[in-house]
Order: structure tokens, then sequence, then C-alpha cells
């Protein structure tokens, strides 16, 4: 017998994987490391000062109701100025009954996929995706069908093909998971037509959209481009928003857009899982908000990211000339293409050892693929970190080139 | 064919129940009603000017990184801060590998749940128990064998022979779980020997126990309890505590102890559920116990709700004499016993039209039972309205009394 207790753990905790992004948050603490690797924004981005006052004047104007349990649902006046938010921005139209408040949108996916998966159940995503997507279906034992994307999203013919295969087969997906606006990792945007066709065959096989956005406000390239969900007419796509790369992730709110009855099951869900979302965090977004501050913060994140990204990709272009990239239209990351020969995820020790980190493209592959690829991050590192970081990587690169 | 899509949900969303409690928290808006329903600290406890305080004296210190992601394990200062806590307070040893800090100890339950159910597993609770843990487990699909707890907890010999009969149906327990200090919602506490005894059955059958200590520190009748914890000689015990009674739930943060390789599988379900606890709130409360103030606010708080609860059972014994009760020796909860007459589930729209809210003691029992009970709050109201919703009260139970 052991000298202690061992635990068995469930079929899901043994389905999990821990996120190679998230194990690499811990190398951020090593201050000789440049991290390209996390989804960090930039140190600069936040703004502080205002975040401050606002804190203040909220303390000083609700006392001890901004260190009270809220409602489950979320703070109605945030839920509120979060639809005229989205009506502002986008013509987005929503009723506050609409509207959960979560802690992150990663949490709106968790809720989301807690109310509606059984175990082996399928799932359609982009190929690559967003790498807490895959982490978030393995832990409810989805089967997970990625699709590929090149630079104009989901093939719709491929998709209705997918999906008819899957109906065939006794398994029909639960719903498609997209980010269609500057998606994560490869930075593409879906055009208008290309998601109505979309749109089309998920209504051709009654399937619900999941949208996550938490780029698209955090677009600089000076198209106007709006939700999936503006088109959708019949209530299928669930929308996921966040404040995290456009006021603070560490105050770890999002939320979910959705028909009032996913909204009230997700709330049942919330109430089990962790009671109510931080109760200061969305007393300040709510003000941040309504004060219009929110609108400036934006142009503000948008101009930082955009020089950041531009100074990445000078950089690149004269130091790593090897590396393919479209230029993203916005959000914080760049997606690099290598020639065959450069396998990123064996090379990533040795980019470690000269203290610079990426995430290898295969962690965004729910199956095979991205062995050449790359993501960057360019919202956290300074100016010089950046230049500096991309030198450290092209050393890597042109060693690893060397070595066949 | 509907106008709209319609959502099929998972088995797990259909097992699910609103809680009672939490509905009611939206009562709690209607500023006529006195709420005993909700398990709300007294605005009067929270340490305002202090927290006011630490907040900005923390961004002025630490800038960005109060608003950045953290690790998912937590922020390491606050992981230390707790094990010094919980070996001053109480002299249980752990290292801050031990420790994963969490959205609330509700969500510490939920992801203890995640790396440990299956459908379908059996997990042994006390009878009543904590409403939000029978959410929980229904939300796993679990099934709960609750086991009567009179006024001293499980009976040994009978958890034995539960477990056996468990075992014999090839359905062994995956927990005990227990609330041994300050019991939601009986308010008793599990003596030493008792808990000598139980740990014994769990040993014997190799099993984990699950301790949930919200209210351990609340204690005013001047015994010093230890956590269960203390005796886990086998490693066997997850401890869960909360910050959300002695500093604020709003902040959302409380932690789990446990195995080195339970916290690791816990961190890596939380990175897919939602990546981070809130930043802020850790620098915040790390600091609140480093400097000591946490001490202090323990022995506010303990005097605030002794106080409360001389209020309430004064007013009940006064107003009305046919409830039974154990005078709870901290905490913030009295359970209530009446007649058999007396049916509180169907009483409580009466109390509602009375503007008088509690919870109805059925739902502490994850099966049948409790019909003639009531769990009552007295944290939160005012003194002038724990007298005036005990009158409400009474007048209540008189009318229903009167009616047989």
């Amino acid at each position: 017998m052991n000298d202690h207790y061992t635990p068995v753990y469930s079929h899901s905790s043994l389905n999990m994987k821990s996120s190679a992004i998230r194990d690499m948050m811990k190398l951020t603490g090593n201050p000789q490391m440049i991290s390209f690797a996390g989804g960090l924004p930039g140190p600069e981005a936040f703004p502080l000062e205002e975040l401050k006052d606002i804190i203040d004047r909220t303390i000083a104007e609700h006392g001890s109701s901004v260190f009270q349990y809220g409602t489950t649902e979320g703070y109605t006046p945030l839920r509120e100025s979060i639809c005229d938010l989205m009506y502002h921005i986008y013509g987005l139209s929503a009723s506050p009954d609409n509207i959960l408040v979560t802690s992150g949108s990663q949490q709106a996916l968790y809720l989301l996929c807690k109310v509606l998966l059984n175990p082996g159940d399928a799932v359609i995503t982009e190929n690559p995706t967003f790498v807490g997507a895959i982490s978030c279906f393995r832990s409810f034992m989805a089967e997970i069908h990625p699709l590929a994307i090149g630079n104009s999203g989901m093939d719709p013919v491929e998709l209705d093909k997918k999906i008819c295969e899957l109906i065939i087969a006794g398994k029909k997906p639960r719903f498609i998971y997209t980010i269609p606006s500057i998606h994560n990792p490869t930075g593409i945007t879906v055009d208008n037509s290309r998601r109505k066709a979309i749109y089309s065959v998920a209504s051709k096989h009654d399937l619900m959209i999941v949208e996550d956005d938490p780029y698209g406000m955090i677009r600089y390239d000076n198209k106007h481009v709006v939700p999936f969900k503006n088109i959708d007419t019949e209530k299928r796509i669930v929308y996921l928003g966040s404040f995290s790369k456009t006021v603070s992730p560490g105050m770890r709110t999002g939320w979910l857009n959705a028909q009032e009855e996913t909204v009230r099951r997700c709330t049942i869900a919330k109430q089990g899982e962790d009671t109510c979302s931080h109760t200061m965090s969305q007393f300040v977004i709510h003000e941040f908000i309504d004060t219009g501050s929110i609108y400036e913060q934006i142009e503000r994140v948008k101009k930082i990211y955009r020089d950041k990204r531009d100074l990445m990709t000078d950089a690149i272009d004269r130091i790593i000339p090897s590396a393919l990239y479209e230029t993203p239209g916005g959000g914080l990351f760049l997606w690099l293409k290598f020639p065959e020969n450069i396998n990123t995820m064996t090379m990533h020790e040795k980019a470690l050892k000269r203290n610079v980190a990426y995430v290898s493209g295969n962690s965004f592959y729910p199956g095979q693929g991205g062995e050449n690829e790359m993501r960057l991050n360019f919202s956290f590192s300074s100016p010089s970190d950046i230049e500096e970081g991309i030198m450290r990587l092209g050393e890597v690169i042109e060693e690893e080139s060397a070595k066949q």
C-alpha cells in the first residue's frame, strides 16, 4: 500500500492537457525571457489612472455593495451598457436578458459547453483554432472536427460535406465554433459573403454557431467589420465577448449573448460553478462604458498595437526573411509559416535557452499540423524587446536551417 | 418548423435546478423585502476604508500587473500568505504547491468535482447539506447519498454501512463531502473524536474526504476548533477555504488545499474554465493577510455576527416560541425546526407577500426532508430589520398554525 492516499481521477481530467500557453505564463516571471508566447495585453495599454479613479469613485458612491455578492446573471447596469456598447459600435441589438456576465469570455465558452455537450459529442472548429477552446472542448470529452481555413475561413462546401458525414455517422455536431474576426492564431477575418454561406449551411442543418470575438474591437486596418451575430436572423449564433483586450484581463469580465433560455441555463450552470462574477469589476467596467471612456481607450489600444505590429513585421522582414505571414488587420498576434525543414515544436527548447518564447503552431491544431508554424504575440513586449526577441529567434531559426 | 433555432441541451443541463437561494438574491433588490434568505455578509462587516487604501497602494506599487492576467495557480505571494494564515490560526502546515487560488470556494469544489467525478458516480454528503454543493454535484450527474447528522455529524457506523452497501452495489463513493465546522445550514460542529472515527472509516475504505470550511474562522463561542485537515496523516482530505465571509464575497477569492497532483489537475481544469482568478483581489487579500489586518477583521466580524445572532434568537424566543433551534457557535445562519403542521415550502409565498424571505429546509436535502425546517440568515439584515422580519415571520407562522 502507498504511504498516502492516491485519488482516482475522472475521465475528463485524464482527457485534459495543460495548455502550452498557460504553462509558459510562468516564464514571464524570468526577467531575461522575452516572451512572445502569451496573449497578454501591453502593460502600457491599461488605462491605469482612469481605472484607479473609477474604483475610488465607485467605492465612495456604492460603498459596501462593491464588495458584496452580486446576482449570478451579472450587474444589471453592466448588462445594459454591454448592449449599448455593441449597438453603438456595431449596430447590434440585444436586451440585457440576452446577456450573461462571465469571468472572462473563457468562462462564457465553458458554461455554454456545460449546457450543450454530452461526452462524445462532435463540435466543428476552424483549423487551427484557439488553444483555450481546444482545452475546453477536451475537458467535456467532445470530439473535435477541425476544418481548414486557408486565408478566408471555413469553406462552406467542405463544411456542408463534413456535417453530412457526421450526421450519417450518427454524430450530428452540437455547434460550429468560429473566431470570424481577427482569428486566433491566424489573424484572418471571414468576409461577409463567406459568413452568409456558412450561416446557410448551419441553417440547413439547424446547427448553432458559437462566435468567439475577443479581438473584433481591436481592428486597426480601417475596415468596419461587424460581428457574425449581426446577420443572425434565426437566433442560432451565441456571441462571446470580452473586456480582456480592451480594458483589462485581470478584471476577468466577459459576456455571453444568446437566446434567453440559453442564458438561463448558463446562469444555473454558473451558480454551481462560481456563484457570480467579480462585483467591483462589473461596477467599474459599467462606469467605463457609461462615461464613454471605453471608446477613447479602444482607439488608444489600437494605435499601440498597430505600432507594435509594424515593429515586429519590420524586424521579421529584416531578420527572418524566410518567415511568411499575412499582416493581421488587428489583434495581438502574428502567425508565421516557415519552410518545411523547420519544426517549431522541437526547436522550442533551443529558443527558451536563448530566452525567447513563442507558441509552436501545433498547439492550435486539434489534430496534426502546424509543425512549421508559430504564433508570436506583439502586444506584451516593449519595442526594444520586440527587436531583441526577433534577433534571438532569427539566430535559432538560422541554426535550425543550417542543421539540415 | 420553429420561427427560430431551438438548442438541444446537455444531460447535465437538464439535471440542474436553479438554486432557490440564488434566485432569491434578486429579491434583495426590493427595498420592502427583509431577506433572511441569502448568505450575504453584513454590509457593515466589510473593511471598506482599509480595502480602499490597500487597492490604491497596490495600484501605486504594482502598476499594470494589477490589471494583467495572472498564472492559473494564483498569485504566489497569496498562496504563501494563505499557508501563513492557516498555520497562524490553526497550526495547519502546507506548502504553496498545495494551494490553488480559485474564484471563491464554490469554484474550488467545482474544479475538484471536474477532476474526480464521472457521470453516475456516488458521493456521500451530510443530510441536510450546503445547497451550492448539491447544485454542483447534480451538474456532474453524480448520485448524492446523504447521511443524517443529528446534532453531532455523520454517525461513523452508519457511514461505514452506507459505504459497504455502495461498494457491494458497485458504486464505491468518490468522496465524503462534509462541512465539519459550523455546518451549513444546521450550525453544528463535529467534535474531534467523531472526526477521528469518520477519518478511520474513510481510511478503511481508502476514500477522499472533502472538507468545506467557509465559516470556521467566524466562530464566536470561544471554542478553539481546528480544521478536519489537521488530522489528515494520509493526505486524503481536500480542504476548501474562502475569503467571502472574512473579507469580501464580491472579491471572489477562495482556495483549495490538496495533494500536489490534485492541485495540478484542478489547475489544468481551471485553465479551460476561466483561465485565472481575479488579479487585483489576489494582490489585495495577500496584503490584507501580510499586514496582519485580517486578524483584526476576523475579530470585528465575529463580534458583529454574535450580536446579530443574539438579536435574532432573542426575537424568535419572544415572537415565535414554537420554533426550535440549537444556538450556533458561529457563522451566519440559524436553523429552525417547527411543528409538523408547518410546511415551510408551501408557506413561502405567504411570507414573500409579507415581505420576508427565508430558505425552506427542503432546499438543503438532496432527497426528501426539511418540510418543517427553515434557514434564516442573520448577518445581512440590520438590527431593526431583524426584529421587524421576525415579527412578519411570526405572523405568517401564526396564520399557518391557525389554519390547521
